[in-house]
């Protein structure tokens, strides 16, 4: 691996290494986190970006008994590799392998399990109240990017940061002028204008005359406090973080190691919580990803002279159609625009922002607002869609209740990565929204079972006078080859009568329940009923009466989603008011955080493969019901 | 009511108002005000402060046409008044009468539905993106107080609304120093800074000498064009607001109802969104709100010449309950802590701030913030105790799951105004959180059913390792006068046993339910088992097999809460799989935003009387089950 790295065994072991090794250290860094990224896959720009900073926090730090709080966590990985981690990196993402962000259950030295962006700030400020009020004595440090200062927990968080005088309690304001798409706002202008100015050179100047002398160690303390008011009478452009109450340092080169740690160390001799503002360069040292730092954002694995990824998906996403059905209907519909919160690619909207510009909103890392925003839009014409995340739709509960279905606005919430995500893991599983958007009234939500049906249900929701949620999964859209009966408001699919059991299947799960339903058919002699559900909210009583009617002694709903308050439990709930005698097998996921993996690994973990879902319906079957008995009365006929 | 207020009838009436009598008409509103909430109850304090603002905006706008959106709602009471709706203030708040915030539903100048803080620029910014891609010209205006700027949309809003050349948008920020609470954070030690800077004496004396001659009227426009410019040009204190790309008008006196007429003109003509700083007082104009805002923010009935309260409520509320246990527990638990957004007061946490000011925080009207910060309290060794209401605890729904119960952390949410709160209405019922709260995994979720309860429930979960919310109804704590069982983890408190049928009552409904119960007892002659649900979450498995152990044939569960994902939905999945063959009465309330109105009315009319309850299961059991055969053959017996 390289003949520093190797010598980093545990945390702290940075500390060893003699400050002329250092930049070769970084090198050495560099190479093997491009290396093994490029077999597993993962976020690798932010993690590029970050190496000096991690190392200059390693040695200015003692882990795990001190706190470095990453925000969103994607940049982490260096600081994995200096923690003990770094055999581990080549099962990053997969399952029972190293997570992609810093995890509590993973190491002491994660301070705070995070995937979420803009929450370090909060955190940080939680554990800096709690170290003071308990008079202890870590050093605290968290790490932002510009990115996540577009979400308003950041600004609440400098809001209340700003009046307690924290000891040793620094913000590393990592201003790479990327979050996941182009940055946006008059935050990012404002940010654009510091970049620019003369008092960047001015300042740069002014502390490496001043500091030129003092070298990381023993002495460089004294010097570096003498210097302190010298760096705070700076004239400085941080005016916006003075003003809300922090000492501000910077904006300094994240690259450049020494500077890094001259200033992170005067920052943490300040007296109240400090913003050390540093620019760095996402993707920084390999080519292919700063030239292109958004498709080495988050990146499959990749050849690593080339930069080309190796196994080239060519099958069509959810997300594409979804993106390119959204610009022929907004062809012919002025009033489809399109919302998104710093996400336009990942949900599919590039192709919308270029050919609608002016219907196009990215409004930055902001779930609220963009709910809210499309609110106003919807009262003042015109008809939003707003793509986001399920996981970071979680951010929006409030606004998609009180802004939008509360007065049944016409807002449709396109809800990508609905289901389980694979190697993203727990922080980003798309598991919870069928609990949290059934339960708010008013919202229609439809999960197709296909991409065909994705184009149908968009074309229903824009025609739609009413808020619709459509959510589906991540990845390459199935094909059903199915034809598609035409969406009625609230009606589920009959795909195929059946006389002994029903299977209802949601969305994602459709592809194995009717996988399992054949094989039902087929190899054990049972009559199956099988639906798509279509509709998650209303539910579709005529489908479970029919069920009923037909006397099936088992009903079967398959969802990938948390059991609790999720799509099987409503059914239940309208099975037993109906005085539904029969049996009901309810696969669901667990009520847990569900971990990281390959999604087919996982899918099968948790019973959602075909195999899993037809043994477990034969066998609930068996034990349950009489369905069995014409096999075992042939059996008797035949002894 | 007064000689010019008798003149308004309709939107836009104002306007035939000679101006020399506008001031007059102030007067006049401020007493009709006054008079009217007297009796109603409401919030008086900020509409009192926002008069001339009303008279300023309805001057200058065209309704409905014109939007004006407003923040939160509980300034809009004028705005009410001079819309058609004066007779109607006699009914605010009630059940069939006008909402105490503004309703879409209720007039076409109500431009937006709100409740809630922090909606109104991102409602704002799309009204004026709406507008402006549909090349239509209405002026938009969005007035917020200066407490909803603690809350993180607000920035978010400002960060999208900034780089848009918005025309004729403007955003009235109505700086009263004074938000529920006292406002907290940088953002108002700033904004201390800019009220007693020079500047804003300077700025004062400028625009008076500038535009003293000018009047409202068809002339001024062309004066306040040519004086635009010099506006702009002056040194004005918002460089926080420039800098994010604003306008920024003022400061100026926000009772001054000819500045406020010339700068809002002023900044209409400002190509871009301007904001236009206001100073009011809360409370103007009555003497008791304005020494006391707090109190008259929200009040009940009053005496006008006292400010005395009318109906003074003795009994003790759960909030008093709340905060003085958790004062008792912090005593000798020195790692207990609260965290309130911007409700000390509502929460019952003023006593704890004042004995334990360092372990007391009030964050501002940032719930996302508070609960994250929480984490981090927790994470540092400390037990935070998060006190916000249910209904905004729903802005916080990510950050309990994912900064809090994904890794198990300590921390309590002190859930309060949880089901049906009366006359605040639709946007503020407490009616989702056990449907949102109990699809989070690892969550433990109480509902205690009375005073005594609620203090077990809080030291139980002092003492319980892992996130615990306790929900807990508004007004005075119930007295069940029952001898309270200890509180063992997700155990249900049995009542009573019977073999008839059994009833499940959660937290608020337990009262109702438990009447109604000894009535069943007493004149149906069925035997009753009653529950105390307690836990929601973990359901209480073995207190649902005991009852189809004990065969009885129907079971009812009550809840004050929305049925999707409801606490009975989970009960009839657990029911249905157990093979439960009985009948199951699901006592919850639709799937609706419920209105406002009396708290006991709006039980009564969803069925949450003890009448209505005993009158529901009794006529369910004589439909579903056996029963009243007993009664029958009672009766064949007799003749």
């Amino acid at each position: 691996m390289g003949i520093y790295l190797d010598r980093i065994k545990k945390p702290n072991d940075i500390k060893k290494i003699h400050k002329e090794h250092l930049y070769a250290l970084a090198r050495e860094i560099r190479e093997y986190l491009v290396e093994s990224v490029s077999e597993t896959g993962g976020h690798l720009a932010s993690s590029l970006g970050a190496v000096e900073l991690t190392m200059a926090l390693h040695l200015l730090m003692d882990l795990p008994k001190d706190k470095i709080i990453w925000d969103v966590g994607h940049q982490a990985y260096v600081h994995k590799i200096l923690t003990g981690r770094k055999e581990q990196m080549k099962t990053l993402r997969k399952l029972g392998g190293l997570s992609g962000f810093p995890s509590e259950e993973e190491s002491p030295c994660d301070a705070y399990s995070t995937g979420h962006a803009t929450t370090s700030l909060a955190v940080a400020a939680g554990y800096a109240r709690a170290r003071d009020i308990q008079g202890e004595h870590y050093k605290i440090a968290a790490v932002i990017g510009d990115g996540s200062f577009s979400g308003g927990m950041a600004f609440e968080a400098l809001n209340n940061l700003g009046q307690y005088k924290n000891s040793n309690t620094v913000v590393i304001f990592n201003d790479n002028n990327m979050s996941i798409s182009k940055n946006v706002g008059g935050m990012a202008r404002y940010l654009e204008r510091m970049r620019t100015s003369t008092a960047y050179i001015g300042f740069k100047g002014g502390i490496e005359r001043t500091l030129s002398k003092t070298v990381p160690g023993a002495k460089a303390a004294d010097g570096l406090r003498r210097t302190k008011n010298f760096i705070r009478d700076l004239m400085t452009p941080g005016e916006f973080f003075k003003e809300m109450g922090f000492g501000y340092f910077g904006p300094i080169d994240g690259h450049n190691l020494w500077d890094l740690i001259r200033t992170i160390r005067a920052a943490q001799l300040y007296k109240g919580t400090a913003i050390v503002h540093i620019y760095t360069k996402k993707g920084k040292g390999y080519e292919p990803a700063e030239k292109n730092p958004s498709k080495f954002h988050g990146v499959e694995p990749f050849d690593v002279a080339t930069g080309q990824l190796k196994n080239h998906v060519t099958k069509k996403s959810y997300t594409a159609l979804f993106g390119e059905t959204l610009c022929e209907l907004a062809k012919d519909d002025d009033k489809l625009c399109a919302v998104t919160a710093a996400m336009s690619s990942g949900t599919g909207l590039d192709g919308f922002a270029a050919r609608f510009p002016e219907r196009f909103f990215d409004v930055g890392i902001a779930e609220e607002y963009a709910v809210t925003f499309a609110g106003g839009l919807a009262a003042g014409g015109m008809h939003p869609v707003v793509a986001i995340y399920s996981t970071f739709m979680q951010r929006a509960y409030d606004q998609i209740l009180h802004d939008v279905c509360l007065t049944g606005k016409k807002v449709i919430f396109a809800i990508d990565r609905a289901g389980i995500v694979g190697n993203d893991g727990k922080t980003h599983q798309g598991i919870y929204d069928i609990a949290y958007l059934t339960s708010i009234p008013g919202l229609t939500v439809i999960s197709p079972k296909d991409g065909k049906e994705l184009v149908a249900a968009l074309k229903f929701a824009v025609g739609f006078d009413g808020p619709v949620a459509i959510r589906y999964p991540r990845g390459a859209a199935y094909e059903s080859g199915l034809d598609l009966t035409p969406i009625e408001y609230g009606k589920a699919e009959l795909i195929a009568g059946g006389k002994d059991l029903g299977i209802i299947a949601v969305g994602s799960a459709f592809d194995a329940a009717s996988i399992a339903a054949m094989r039902l058919e087929s190899e054990a002699d049972l009559s199956v009923s099988l639906f798509n559900a279509r509709f998650l909210a209303p539910l579709d009583t005529r489908m479970v009466d029919s069920m009923i009617e037909c006397r099936h002694e088992l009903i079967v709903s398959v969802e990938e989603g948390v059991k609790s308050g999720g799509f099987g439990q409503k059914i239940e709930s309208y099975l037993l008011e109906k005085g539904y005698k029969g049996a009901f097998l309810n696969i669901s996921l667990p009520d847990i955080y569900l971990e990281h993996g390959d999604i087919n690994e996982l899918r099968k973990k948790y019973g959602f493969d075909s195999d899993s879902i037809y043994e477990n319906i034969l066998s609930y079957a068996k034990k349950k019901i009489g369905f069995l008995r014409r096999e075992e009365e042939a059996d008797e006929g035949k002894a």
